[in-house]
């Protein structure tokens, strides 16, 4: 396995063995190691010290079912602190195939100037990206796939990147006749924009495969692996999370009384009804639009449904929960087509649906255009494509646009933007928020699914029940897996050990796995507490523990103590 | 002495007897010790629970020439630590002729609605502000002097603090028939806005003075204090202070590569010649303006120059060394009048015209506007007083123009933005900006009145020169004393202790006020601490650290480990 380093000062690449430290990790391990070795935990996130690091999970390119994901990584300008956000597509699977663990971008190009990368099979090379500069990640995309090749993957960032925007993401490219995928949250967009570079293009890995370990090992570990999924009622063909997607939950969410509403001053939404997974089933199905489609190379779940306007034009290729939650109910939208729409717009920009949705709340708030306008929000949201002083600010995400407007009702933790769970209603997702190294990530440790175990108004059980699913989320984000795979592994620990042994014969057993996921944890927490992070900066905001939140009337009320004991047991 | 409390929630006032660990302290000693003992550290600053603390110093209303500044604190929304910042006028005279200790604003009344403030020699109310809403700071002043009599004291902010920018300071009128004067630094106008409070007016103190504990000591030492001054080669009559006013330096600021050019990029200005004192003196009294006036009662200095038009009319009061520096040179702007208009802008809406400064360097770092587009840059901060978005982004101040431009050359440190001075080629200064729990600040400790005794440009001595300096500034801000009336009460520390026996009967000597000044710091380090702001906090910028200075090209190499041990010996 290889690390390619890339010195965009020189516009060089260079091949390295991997060092021996980061031979047993992958994805987000991988990343948090990285950046406590290499990189000045103070420094400017968007100045020539920070690093930008794609690598995919230890699964990554086995043909594991849903392990193909692209972990991203970095100091993140909008939290400053550790940053690993991850993507579908068939970069996770390509990079794995091509025995290349990390990509790591250092260093800085003249101001201005901008660059694509290009790894090929046979070479690897720098190419000036003038051509696609200012493009959104669509036309990007396609214009890079019209050059090199349709089968290759595309990585790039929008105008939001470019722009240096805080709530800047990172488009994925998929299998060819899918859609795109988004490395969304973070900030990471604006890494790559301040490392001039607009995109990668990774070839596709021709006959290339893993030389494996004990490939009969492999292959009975992965196998099982993918049929417990397949059975899993849930996650099966017949299964909530096919049929209608992430916003499965939408209704669930709007009745526990979590749902942001209008910038996170209601729990419920009186237009749910409109966001749920069954309408956008019927919406799509009754549009001819596809239905139960994949983010990552055979993948057996399909959570994916190809949003279609009125004509059978795709819009979107999935409508996920969160942007669901914050650009829709979150700005009064109860209509799909328009929160399709923006998301089209979010995603073309390469922006983050979370932390814009946020964004625009806060504007709202502050009152110049009117909740649940709707022509008003796509003017505002078009502001930041076209970089004015309003649209940089929307850009930059929930905490500069409170900032810049005086609005203290931010919702965000640690720089950055809460997703589709009201902290005040689900208290495990609170402690997550707030104490995540991440910052505010739904990703990070999600309570939601174990709201029959743990009372979510509760403050009792809430610190274990958020540590429990943080190191579950450790193992997700370094192995490559989807969150929505993750029963099989966590029902028999072991199982993961195998297919690790399999490919790599490592020998690994269970506690040697959950030692190396709670050293993710351990190396992200000390990066911050390097950066400079506190306690008093693991915080939900003041106003969420004072403002009731309707319609259950409850404020965020685990205490501080609790919060800054969650990893006592780490 | 009494506090008067001020509950903007219940919109009543309330007299407090001055509870004892209160009793020997004033300004910025108060302040430091109310923010320590009855505002939660981590607060939202513009929450309900931080609260904005308006005390004259310990010489406050006794007649001590230049004594009677009024500190104003609380916790800044742009240090998001402690913060204090003083102004001449006659406020501080006038409070502590009546006994007042401290006003204090605590809560928030419903958002969105003002009131004013009114402290007469019989009555306290408050008052609804409907009328002067929207106003600039002369508008309101003279407003509420017309309604409420021209002798007395008007504290107001401008439609900055209204919005609750960053950088919005607060308004202090004089005597009348002189100009105003302004508490700018950090932010403590939006913390006004955010308390609903308008303006203060206060009546002149009639037939009130302080009974003297021993009228003797006192008279004679405040008479040799005064006597001193006058005496002063610097500071009498035909000193350059008063002379020249604070642009005295301005010609050795340049000289010594410190004056901070184009977003500080450089540190000489080609047209410095025409921002001296010796420029200004030269233009007013060609245009028959007035020379050597005062911003408090009885100051025997006179540094202030009244800057008039070409046809003689007045546009501010004075133009300080900062001003000229920050939205001067640091815009590329040469020109007098200019800054002389830009000033009153700045001025009128209630703005600190360093933060401003700073934060329109970085906006035309950025690009829109040219460095020296005089008229560019009025329509820049013009739209400050409109509120547009671009408005606000500046309004907020440097740092948050520079992360909604994606700049990253922010002349801040612990988020308030950088004076007069590039901390690379003075760096005694640039040790003070990052390690004074008030930010950047060069009334925390200027080494430029010391460049003779310790080398700018060395990294020896400048961290016990830097806490010297410090300390004597927590002697001048909690004694209501203006920054120029030091050399009497530091060649002769005791002449402080018997004037303040003379006042109080206290008894105290020079040591037991130094061990005062020495806790002003520990407080507020304390609250900052426990704001949790770390080591990482109290940094240079990292560019400042990278990118020489022309023309020394110097950076600023003062090494972490001195920054972190100049409190060691406090």
């Amino acid at each position: 396995m290889k690390f390619l380093r890339v010195y965009m000062n020189q516009l060089q690449t260079e091949w390295e063995e991997v060092p021996s430290p980061y031979e047993h990790l992958g994805g987000r391990a991988l990343i948090a190691k990285l950046l406590l070795e290499e990189i000045p935990p103070a420094c400017d996130a968007l100045g020539p010290h920070n690093k930008l690091i794609f690598a995919p999970g230890l699964l990554g390119g086995t043909g594991v079912t849903t392990a193909g994901r692209l972990s991203v990584g970095g100091k993140s300008p909008l939290t400053n602190g550790v940053k690993e956000s991850n993507a579908g597509g068939t970069a996770g699977d390509t990079l794995g195939k091509m025995g290349i663990k990390a990509v790591v971008v250092e260093g800085q190009p003249v101001q201005g100037t901008f660059q694509i990368l290009y790894i090929g099979n046979e070479k690897t090379e720098l190419h000036p990206a003038d051509n696609i500069l200012g493009l959104g990640t669509y036309a990007t995309s396609d214009k890079l796939k019209e050059k090199y090749g349709k089968e290759c993957t595309v990585i790039s960032i929008g105008q939001a990147g470019e722009f240096l925007m805080a709530g800047a993401g990172i488009c994925v490219t998929g299998e060819p006749g899918q859609h795109s995928n988004h490395a969304a949250r973070g900030g990471l967009g604006a890494v790559m924009g301040s490392k001039g570079l607009k995109a990668i293009v990774i070839e596709k890995a021709s006959g290339k495969t893993i030389p494996f370990a004990d490939a009969e090992l492999f292959r009975s570990a992965s196998k099982r692996f993918s049929r417990e999924i397949i059975d899993n009622p849930k996650l099966g063909p017949k299964g909530g999370t096919h049929i209608y997607g992430t916003a499965a939950i939408t209704a669930a969410v709007n009745e526990m009384g979590a749902f942001p509403t209008r910038n996170f001053s209601k729990g419920s939404f009186e237009d749910s009804i409109n966001l749920r997974g069954e309408t956008i089933r019927e919406t799509i199905l009754a549009r001819e639009g596809k239905i139960g489609t994949r983010c990552m190379p055979g993948c057996v779940i399909g959570c994916r449904h190809e949003y279609v306007d009125e004509t059978g034009k795709p819009i979107v290729g999935t409508m996920q929960y969160e942007t669901i939650a914050l650009v829709g109910s979150n700005l009064g939208i109860g209509n799909l087509d328009d929160v399709a729409r923006l998301n089209y717009m979010c995603n073309d920009f390469g922006l983050d649906t979370i932390e814009t949705g946020a964004a625009l709340g806060v504007v709202l708030e502050a009152g110049s255009v009117q909740f649940g306008d709707t022509e008003g929000i796509f003017g505002l949201l078009n502001q930041v494509g076209e970089g004015t002083p309003l649209g940089r600010v929307i850009g930059n995400g929930a905490v500069t646009a409170g900032r810049v407007f005086g609005i203290r009702r931010v919702p965000a933790a640690l720089g950055q933007a809460m997703p589709g769970y009201d902290p005040r209603s689900l208290k495990g997702n609170g402690v997550t928020y707030a104490t995540s190294p991440q910052g505010a990530d739904h990703t990070a440790g999600n309570a939601f699914g174990a709201r029959n175990e743990v009372n979510p108004l509760a403050v009792e059980g809430q610190k274990e029940l958020s540590l429990k699913l943080q190191i579950i989320s450790a193992m997700l984000d370094s192995t490559g897996l989807c969150l929505f795979a993750r029963p099989p592994v966590i029902s028999d620990p072991q199982l993961m050990a195998e297919m690790i042994n399999g490919i790599y014969g490592w020998g690994l057993d269970k506690n040697d796995l959950d030692a190396l996921y709670r050293d993710v944890l351990r190396n992200e927490l000390e990066f911050n507490r390097l950066a400079g992070k506190t306690a008093k900066d693991y915080r939900i905001p003041e106003y969420m523990r004072e403002e009731p939140l309707a319609p259950l009337n409850v404020v965020f009320d685990v205490p501080d103590s609790e919060l800054d004991s969650v990893f006592d047991s780490l």
